[in-house]
C-alpha cells in the first residue's frame, strides 16, 4: 500500500500549532467584540460568478475551482473538449471556487443580507482561504485570513478605533509594533501638487516602494515613467514631510490633498483622546499597493523582528458596488496570522500555559490500583483539573515516558500501598519533589 | 448586474448563528480539553487518492472533487474526452477533494504522523466537511463534524472516559440525554446463540430498525432474509434482556457474545464510579448500522424533544490499516453538531448572555460631545466593557434604534450639559430606567 500524503501546498496542523494559533485568534477575537465586532462565516465555496474577475487576471488563474457533480463532462462542448480547450470547457463543468479571500465574500454577503442587517454593521471573519500559489518555504495554499471591518458609515471615529485595536491587540499578544498611517487622498495631493495627476498610480507603484529601494532608485522609477525633472524634486521634497501641519503648505492648491489631511486631523482627534503602547506614526510614503483604498491606509509592522508587515487595511468606498450596492463605505483591517505565529515563535512569546498538555497524568502499578486510580481520576476531573490516567498498569518506565511526552505537571503514583492508605504520591515533575497526600489535599494544593 | 447567490446546499451563518455554534462548540471543546484531548486540524483538501474508496460506491459520487490547476485538459485522454466519459477522464483532471468527514483524514494523519505521536493519542477535530448530497431542510453540502477519538490502546477505560465526556457536554448544555450502550459483539453473540453466523450482517440490518418499526416488523424482516422461526424466536427472546446478567444464559455457547458481555462489564467496573446527570442505559437492540465498529458502541437520544440522534461512535480495531499501520485499536464518539444547535433552539437553552450584543451604546448630541463621548467609549473598554458609539450625533431616534437591534443593555446620553457637569446619563433599556452618574461609577455600577 502506498504511504498517505497531503496535496502540495496543504498542511497538517499538530496539537501545538492548533493550540498556539487558536491563542492568536482568541486574543484577537475578544478584541474584536469588545470593540463591538461580531463574527460572522461564508461558505467555503462560492459561486465561480461572484468569484471570477474580482482578483484581477492572475487571481482567476488562481481560483480553486470545483468540478460539477455527477457526469460532468455532459454539459460541455463536444468540440472544445475535442480541442482540449480548457477555458472554454471550465465553465461548463464547474460552476463553484474555493473562497480566495474574505472581502469578496463579505461583500456579497453585506448585499444579500442588507435588509436585515443594521447599519453600520461591524464584522470579524476568521476563515481559511485558497489560492493555486506555487508552495514554498511558508506559503500555503491554504490559510486562514483574520479580517475586521466596518460598513455602512464614513465616519474617521472607525479608523481610530481600527488602530486602538490593532494596539491593544498586539499589546496582549506580546508582540510590539510600529502601527504606520497614510491617506490615500494625500498620496493624490502629492500627485496634484507636482501636477502629474495623470501619472498617480506610476508614481504610487514607485513611491510604495520608497522603504525597500531607497530614495535615489525611486527616482530613477519615476523618471522612467517620463515624470519631469520638476516634478519629481517636487514629490522628493513632499517625501521627506513627517508631520501633517508641515503637509499642508505643499497642499495649498491640491483640494484632495487638503481633504486627505483633513480626514488624518480628524482621525487624529479620535485617536488622541487615548494612550498607546505601541508608536503610530504617520508615514507619507505609504502607498499598500494597488488596491481599492479611497482614504485612510494602514500597514503594522513588527519591531524587533525583520518580517513584512504584519496587519493592513484601509477605507473603501464602494466595495458591495461590484454586487450592485452603492454608496456603501466601509473601513477595515487585516491581522497576518501566519506572520503574527512565526514572529511570537521567534521572539518565544507563548505564554507556556498554552502548551501545558496535561496537569496531573495518574499512574497505577496494578490492576486494581488502576480501577481505584480511575475513581481518583473522577475527583480531579470534578474539580475541573485536566488529568488523565494511563490505561493501563504497564511499566512504570512506560508511563512516566508518557507523562513526559504529555508534558505533565504532576504525577500521581497509586499502587496497593496507596490504596490502603488513601496517601498518594504528588510528584511535582520539573523538581522531582515528591509529597504524600489523601486526593482532597491534591486538588486542593494544584488548585492553589 | 444579477444578485449575487451562493452555490445550493451552502449558507452563510449570521452573527447570531455563529455566536450559538461557537457557545455549542466552545463547551464541548473544554470538556474535551478537561478530559485530555488535543486538538488537530487537518487540510481541506485531500488527495483523491486519499479519500476514494473509503465511503463505498455512493460516498465516492458524493465527493467534491477540484480541478487541478492551468490547463487541466492537456493531459486528459483524448479519446475519452471525445467520448465525453466523465469517470475516466476524472483522474486526469482532478487529484483532489474536499474533506467527506473527519475519520478517515485522521486515519490518514495518525499514520504520517506516527513517530511523533505519544500513543494513547487523544484527538478532537472540528472542521467542516463537505458532501454533495441532495440539499433539503436541513441537509446542507457544507457542515460541522465534532469528532473525539483515542487510538493506541484497547483499555476499556476509554469507554466510559467518553460516555463521561457525553454526560458533561451534554449537562453543561443543558440538553437532557439518554447515552445508549451496546457492544458489536453482542449483538454477534446472538447470531451465535441462534446459530445464524452467516446471516450476521443481515439480523443487524433489521434489528438496528427496531425502535423505528416495532419487532412485528422487525421480524418480518427476518424472515424475508430467510432466517428460520426457531432463531427468529430465539432472537426476540434476547432482545428483550435488558440488563447484563440476563444475558449470560443465553450466550452460555457464544464465546463472542461473552467477550461482548466482558467488554461491558470491565466498561461498567470503569463508568460506575462515579455519578451521571444522563441516563445511561443498555439498549441490546442499538447497532449503529453497517459501520467498522468491533466493540462498544454508543448512541444519545434527545429527552425532551423528537429528534434523530445527537450523537454516536463506538469502538473500531483497524481504522489506520487503510494506509497501511496495522493492529491500531481506536474508540471514539462524535457530537451532532447542527442537531444540537436545532435542539437547543427548539428548547430555548442558550444562555441569553450568548447573543447579548453590546453592553453600552453611547449616543451623542452633537459634534462636540461625540468627540467626548468617544473619549468615554475607551474609558468603557479599559475597563474591558464591550461598548461602543454611534459614529455620528444623527437623529436621537435613528440611535436609539442602532441601540435596540444590537439588544444593547445600557445607553449613555451625552450632549453639552453633560459635557459640562461630567454627569452622564446611563439609561437601562430593559426597564427604562435613567440615572446620572460620573463615569467611574457608570462602570462600576456596569461591572458589579
Amino acid at each position: 500500500m502506498a504511504k498517505p500524503t497531503i496535496p502540495k501546498g496543504t498542511r497538517d496542523f499538530t496539537p501545538e500549532q492548533v493550540a498556539k494559533r487558536n491563542f492568536i485568534f482568541g486574543v484577537i477575537k475578544s478584541v474584536f467584540e469588545k470593540y463591538g465586532y461580531q463574527p460572522i462565516e461564508t461558505p467555503t465555496m462560492e459561486s465561480l460568478a461572484t468569484l471570477t474577475g474580482k482578483y484581477g487576471e492572475e487571481g482567476d488563474q488562481l481560483l480553486f475551482k470545483v468540478l460539477n457533480n455527477g457526469d460532468f463532462l455532459s454539459k460541455a462542448d463536444k468540440n472544445e473538449l475535442a480541442n482540449q480547450n480548457s477555458n472554454k470547457v471550465l465553465t461548463s463543468i464547474s460552476k463553484r471556487g474555493l473562497r480566495y479571500d474574505l472581502t469578496v465574500p463579505f461583500a456579497r454577503y453585506v448585499v444579500m443580507h442588507q435588509h436585515e442587517i443594521s447599519f453600520p454593521f461591524k464584522r470579524y471573519q476568521i476563515q481559511p482561504v485558497w489560492r493555486a500559489d506555487r508552495p514554498q518555504k511558508g506559503r500555503y495554499q491554504e490559510f486562514y485570513q483574520c479580517d475586521v471591518d466596518v460598513v455602512g458609515s464614513n465616519s474617521l471615529m472607525y479608523e481610530a478605533e481600527l488602530v486602538q485595536i490593532y494596539n491593544e491587540a498586539f499589546e496582549r499578544l506580546g508582540l510590539e509594533v510600529t502601527i504606520l498611517v497614510n491617506n490615500r487622498k494625500v498620496l493624490y495631493g502629492i500627485a496634484e501638487a507636482a501636477g502629474i495627476e495623470d501619472k498617480f498610480m506610476e508614481m504610487t507603484i514607485a513611491i510604495d516602494k520608497l522603504d525597500k529601494i531607497g530614495m535615489a532608485k525611486v527616482k530613477e522609477q519615476l523618471k522612467l515613467k517620463e515624470i519631469d525633472d520638476a516634478a519629481i524634486e517636487q514629490i522628493e521634497s513632499i517625501l521627506k514631510v513627517t508631520d501633517l501641519s508641515a503637509l499642508e503648505k505643499w497642499f495649498e492648491n491640491s483640494p484632495t490633498g487638503q481633504k486627505g489631511i483633513a480626514e488624518l486631523k480628524t482621525f487624529h482627534k479620535y485617536l488622541d483622546s487615548n494612550k498607546y503602547k505601541n508608536e503610530i506614526k504617520f508615514d507619507i510614503s505609504l502607498a499598500r499597493g494597488l488596491t481599492y483604498y479611497t482614504g485612510c491606509i494602514f500597514e503594522v509592522k513588527t519591531k524587533n523582528i525583520q518580517m513584512g508587515s504584519v496587519g493592513g487595511g484601509g477605507r473603501y468606498d464602494d466595495l458591495t458596488s461590484m454586487f450592485g450596492l452603492k454608496d456603501i463605505s466601509g473601513v477595515g483591517v487585516s491581522f497576518g496570522a501566519a506572520r503574527i505565529f512565526d514572529a511570537m515563535e521567534e521572539l518565544n512569546l507563548f505564554p507556556t500555559s498554552v502548551t501545558t498538555g496535561l496537569e496531573v497524568l495518574i499512574v497505577a502499578f496494578d490492576e486494581d490500583s488502576h480501577t481505584y486510580a480511575f475513581a481518583v481520576l473522577n475527583k480531579l476531573r470534578a474539580a475541573n483539573i485536566v488529568a488523565d490516567l494511563y490505561p493501563s498498569p504497564t511499566k512504570i518506565k512506560k508511563q512516566m515516558k508518557y507523562a513526559n511526552a504529555r508534558k505533565v505537571r504532576y504525577t500521581i503514583l497509586i499502587g496497593s500501598e496507596e490504596m490502603k492508605s488513601q496517601v498518594l504520591t504528588l510528584k511535582e515533575m520539573e523538581t522531582g519533589n515528591q509529597v504524600g497526600l489523601k486526593i482532597e489535599d491534591i486538588v486542593h494544593h494544584i488548585k492553589s
